[in-house]
């Protein structure tokens, strides 16, 4: 097989640059690589294995043609330009949030709903990075027995706001550490030695952009509009990998060595079995699986299951998800 | 009034050093101040105003006597001397955890239960860090309505294991910012960019004893050994602070408006009542108050709040609190 012709929109940023060493990593048949992004970005290099790709700015005239166009760039930039690709037959792989509650396009975690693939051409999206390991990690639960509600905390690294994120979080530290005045530019406040509720911005019943893609996108995913998801989603100071602290209540009583055996043999799940072990962001840098550990007797529900969740947000959140939708696609 | 014979054990540890200062801050009335550590801090000073006070070795004689004796150290230290000392009619404040769940020990926060001291001697606990926070804010809408259920998840900052657990944290910090391999030595693992859902030890249903201080503790001091209530507790790379997202159920319904109102105008806590404001462990630290913020209400239940609540762990979580018991029992 000779191969895809491949895009990647957003090629520089961090989203973008992972879905490039992902794409070889997990030797995705490419006969054609182009790489692009803003004006600004155009001409430098990105790395696909021995090799430095050329970023080119974005047209329209250049990516046409392609079989699979992966969007790492902003919901404005996916407006724009999917349409338009998808009709002309190239499938568009969309990592921003634009089309991800457009009825007619499937939102899928191939773990999870991978069947909503089926015949598809056009737009797919991928959900967001704190929605695709929770609903990985709930699927098993959900089979066992229909979640009537969810309450998630999570604990999200800078790297889920990009590399302008990752590079403040680290001069905040230095500077915080050499005792000097801390001025907040990405995020509106300190991020580093601190914790910040707050990611996205606040709507006027007072959840955030990245509360309500929990609550609207699982919702989809799972094909429940009825589930009861609650969420505070909060910006800590760690490079990669966000953890969430999860409660779910289900319809019927669940054994907790039957949950355990589910998560220890569902697609996609690492699990640390045993009370006491537990997986944290640092281990899980770089890892492709999403991590559940610390599963237990939830203690506020009689038919409640507590874990703690983690998964690395730029590879199973964002830039593995997307390419193994691609391989979804192009093996059926 | 010349003031009380008042002592500190632990004093040179995070708390008892907090308390001296707390002690100084609110002017509690004072004729003497013993300080006591372990031999291994004996003759080392801790500021009381501009005063150092030497620390003696921790031995009965000289503690005998006091009015108020401030335990700030282990559980085993309480175990040791506090029953002997409450017997000679010195008032105990226990920081440790040891009499805590004993039924005959009120179990105080004072805007919550001070009502819990009259005619009290003897000992006296005081709560958790964790759960002191929680229950403060917690208040006023359990007298709104009762609380059926709690689900909290907190982010916890490395004060609340001691100095030594904010010197790893900030020579992790270096050495990681350096490049370097972080050798973990207070905690477990890394904490450096990182968060642990793990503090205190593991039993074997999977919670941590931080977990179940909070479900036992918030139970006592509501005197509701009903209330339905789950935690995640979690260390964060925050050096003092401590954060909880925390979702309330209530039997009744309850107006947010009323709610914000109430918690407006409670005993020890500050509210930033609009959506989008809020306050993070940075700007609170050195603070006394609860700081509860994003209140909003819950989607995952029909009767549901959630909120964000933050106060330091050394004050309003240990010292603060410790000297506010003190100063009910001194003014009765």
């Amino acid at each position: 097989m000779a191969g895809y012709k491949v895009a990647v929109v957003g090629a520089t940023g961090a989203v973008g640059r992972t879905v490039v060493r992902v794409l070889r990593e997990r030797e995705f048949p490419i006969s054609e690589l182009r790489l692009f992004a803003t004006s600004r970005s155009a001409g430098s290099t990105v790395q696909y294995g021995d090799v430095q790709v050329e970023v080119m700015e974005m047209k329209m005239g250049d990516i046409a043609g392609a079989d699979f166009a992966f969007f790492c760039a902003t919901g404005d930039v996916s407006k724009e330009f999917a349409p338009g690709l998808a009709s002309s037959g190239t499938v568009v792989i969309d990592k921003s949030s634009f089309f991800r509650m457009s009825p007619s396009v499937p939102l899928v975690v191939p773990e999870v709903n991978r069947h909503q693939l089926a015949g598809q051409r056009g737009i797919v999206a991928s959900p967001n990075c704190s929605t695709i390991q929770l609903v990985v990690a709930m699927k098993p639960i959900h089979e066992m027995s229909r979640i009537k509600r969810l309450v998630v905390s999570s604990y999200q690294s800078v790297s889920g706001t990009g590399l302008d994120a990752i590079e403040e979080l680290i001069s905040q530290s230095k500077t915080s550490l050499d005792g000097g005045i801390v001025s907040p530019r990405v995020y509106p406040r300190q991020i580093a030695f601190n914790v910040l509720p707050h990611i996205d911005s606040f709507d006027p019943s007072g959840y955030t952009g990245e509360e309500m893609k929990m609550v609207n996108e699982t919702r989809k995913i799972f094909d429940e509009p009825g589930m009861r998801i609650t969420a505070t989603t909060v910006r800590v100071p760690v490079i990669h990998c966000h953890s969430e602290a999860v409660t779910v209540e289900t319809e019927a009583p669940l054994d907790l060595d039957g949950v355990l055996d589910s998560l220890g043999s569902a697609a996609g799940v690492v699990l640390a079995r045993e009370p006491g072990s537990y997986h944290t962001a640092v281990e899980c840098s770089g890892r492709d699986e999403v991590f559940v550990s610390r599963v237990r007797k939830d203690l506020a529900f009689d038919n409640g299951i507590s874990m703690w969740v983690v998964a690395d947000n730029l590879r199973k959140g964002a830039a593995t998800n997307a390419v193994q939708i691609a391989e979804c696609l192009a093996g059926s």
